[in-house]
């Protein structure tokens, strides 16, 4: 059901310390903790032993032992000790562990096979990390299917509705989408010149008068969204391609599947403006965490309803274009791993 | 699993207003509010392009829009507009319209196929809007099959143990009783001649003394229950068929599935005397609070009973022929749903 | 999934009174009552009639009536009276009867065939009512499969690790471990000679220096334990066989599965020294809670965590082999009793 051998994001960088803590990720309980040269361990979250959660386990240094019958094992996963500390360390024993990568201050775990985990894969976030901008996230869990909010996330103008009360704009329904899939992703690029400024971009670009606008939304298979943001004064040459004229934000979405309807979502906006004002960054986080809740609302709903409705099916029109191609792709590349004789072959 | 081509009860006249309410009637979620004319909508709950509740839409008039993408529904469920307001409304994704009635205090929605949806086929609620009675009632949800409200009214033998602390009476265990079948009703008759009167009934007559007692307990395919009870004075030329000469009550039941396991209890209780003393009808609704309480208590266990015993099965002795026929009728109906092209052969 | 034709402890003796209460068995509700001469009745908690749990039911003398319709059951599950109480009582709608005897503080139920249950067979317990002796204990609900805690009972290595807070001794990994299997049992024998009371039983040996310590498990299929557990002076001529010149205590534990995935525990300790000292029991008691705290934190989340990886297998190591005997007997009985014509062809 989910797609393997890709990087998940498992956490924040923040959230794992030296304590063990355990996170499910693609249906796969995992054990996460910091060791003292601040790399990461990823284990199976359960002793191979009696399968009690390593998450409940004892750190000794960077190793880590069963609460139960006190196996130890190494932040790799080698046994290092057996119940009976005189006995041999038996291997066949050993704790799965995951490749695991620290990057753009997320935590990114490899799902599938481990010799194909290759961190060159990892999706560029480096709006997270990057020196000349400013960035602050958070960490959402939601009782639904991820992809329903990679439908809701390649398709901005829900916001007009589902966040009427906060950041909704009626001109984002009447501006054009281009919608472009490369690869193992997806484009869609609405460039809305010469409009106003909603007041959030005016403010930001501290001047009225008329802009241009742009949204950029890309879908990286199978579960990260970066959304490229701002405006620039007219005339001072911004284009799709290039936009630093004015102010910008890039929001980032990872959309981790905890298990089929349930998702670990980690969200974030960087910005490259103002990027020492933290109070902005507060108001703005403030602000974020209500129309967070609103999306919630929306996407619970939605997956009940689709539970209560096993009749209906979801439709899509003109403007799902960007969930649907999204949609595609990661179906694609799903059939292709459950058959991988037929793909060798070809 | 359940008889369609019928009306339930979907709401009390009063629960619903201009703002959408979600209700669940046979398994199939429907969202009802009132138009400026007062005049009931009832629609599909699930937006036919993503499937979010319409419940929990933007009411524009008397049109409803959805919270998602904003796709606009007439009250009869047709397009119109799209996401983009420019796109020409799509009727292949209008939203299922139910056909649906207010009468006798309630709100009626025909489940099944819209074409035979007779008015005149609505069960004769007459008591809850009669001039001369005086009415009240209420909605309790209860954790059951709604079969076992059936089973639980048609043989009021059990109010001598359930309800021992309220309202209970040994005499009814030794009143004989008549059941009979017409057409898709089912009657239980007991008729009391020359008893006491109880003290509720003595008191309603407000004179002591021996009366002429009875109950019919009347059950209409599919859910809906009538029981006409009261007293009158020995000689007043009370009958089973005419019996206006002393005091009436009139009880009513409508039991809407929700699902396999879980009921809407629509219940009510019209008189013909005392009508404009509002005292007494507090009293009254607060007594048959604690006595339906017993009888949530009562079917929310045995429900959980029949779970917990899946090799027993429900034994019917002769106390249950009222609600023995009432199953036995109801099974046949759906039976003949099953095979309507048998049915319509014949 | 359960071995049935065996008895199974349904409650202390302290909680079952007149009125009746319900208790799942096996997966088999059950209602249990105490009569006047105090025995105790154990009858199915459905009444034949509705299924209503007759665990709700009103106490008539010893008899038990349905509070839906009234029948009426003697201890035994005989029909005393019909809902209607002038007809013959109907003895094939009588209520399935347990086998049921008290004995050493406990309420022993049959579950399975009732010819076969022999009182003879009842594990015997005798420490809970020992007159030399003195006993405490107390009933725990556990949410997970029963093996799982003789698993952890007859492996009281995981001390050292699960109760590193507070009972765990680093030694007891140590000693080596005789496991034996005689019949319907299993033996697991640890002899220390000449080692340091851990400070439990220095205090009660009121005593320094060295001492013969043991740990005898003993499990009885298909889910009782007693273990033997204390220390003598070195010296004193205490064996594995007989041990009586030191203090000594007897642990028991009854396992009944009430579901597949919970347990109903029933606990306790005896002690054959300082035995009117109730402060010394007190304080015992107080420190067990804890350390049974930490033992439910365990095997639930054991439960959970196997729930959670399908595709993994419990192992089992050397320090495992009473769990593991243990489990082997009680697999062979299960399969046993479920090809009993080819064990009589035998």
């Amino acid at each position: 059901m989910f797609l393997k051998n890709r990087w998940y994001v498992a956490a924040w960088d923040h959230e794992v310390d030296r304590q063990p803590m355990g996170r499910t990720i693609c249906g796969e309980p995992i054990v996460l903790y910091r060791k003292f040269d601040r790399s990461i361990a990823a284990l199976q979250d359960a002793c191979p032993h009696r399968l009690l959660p390593l998450s409940m386990g004892i750190k000794e240094g960077d190793n880590l032992r069963c609460r139960y019958h006190g196996m130890l094992f190494s932040p790799d996963g080698a046994v290092l000790e057996m119940p009976i500390k005189t006995e041999r360390p038996n291997q066949g024993a050993c704790a799965r562990s995951y490749p695991v990568v620290e990057r753009h201050r997320l935590i990114w775990v490899w799902i599938g096979e481990a010799a194909q985990a290759d961190p060159a894969l990892i999706p560029d976030f480096w709006p997270c990390s990057h020196p000349d901008w400013t960035f602050d996230g958070g960490y959402y869990p939601i009782k639904c299917d991820y992809r329903l909010v990679i439908d809701n996330l390649m398709d901005l103008t829900h916001e007009t509705y589902t966040h009427q009360g906060s950041i909704g704009q009626p001109e984002l329904m009447e501006a054009p989408i281009h919608t472009e899939v490369r690869g193992e992703e997806v484009f869609v690029t609405r460039w809305m010149p010469g409009v106003n400024a909603p007041p959030f971009w005016r403010d930001a670009l501290k001047k009225e008068g008329p802009v241009d606008r742009w949204q950029i939304c890309q879908y990286i298979a199978p579960s990260s969204i970066l959304i490229d943001v701002g405006v620039a004064p007219i005339g001072a040459g911004a284009t799709i391609a290039n936009h630093d004229q004015g102010v910008r934000g890039m929001v980032i979405d990872a959309l981790t599947p905890e298990t089929e309807t349930s998702t670990h979502y980690f969200w974030g906006m960087a910005r490259n403006f103002d990027i020492r004002d933290q109070g902005f960054t507060e108001r703005f986080k403030a602000q974020q965490g209500r129309v967070f809740a609103e999306d919630v609302e929306v996407l619970e709903a939605q997956q009940r309803s689709i539970e209560a409705n096993p009749t209906m099916k979801l439709r899509a029109f003109s403007i799902d274009s960007g969930g649907v191609r999204s949609r595609l792709l990661l179906e694609r590349l799903i059939k292709a791993q459950a058959a991988p004789s037929l793909e060798a072959a070809e």
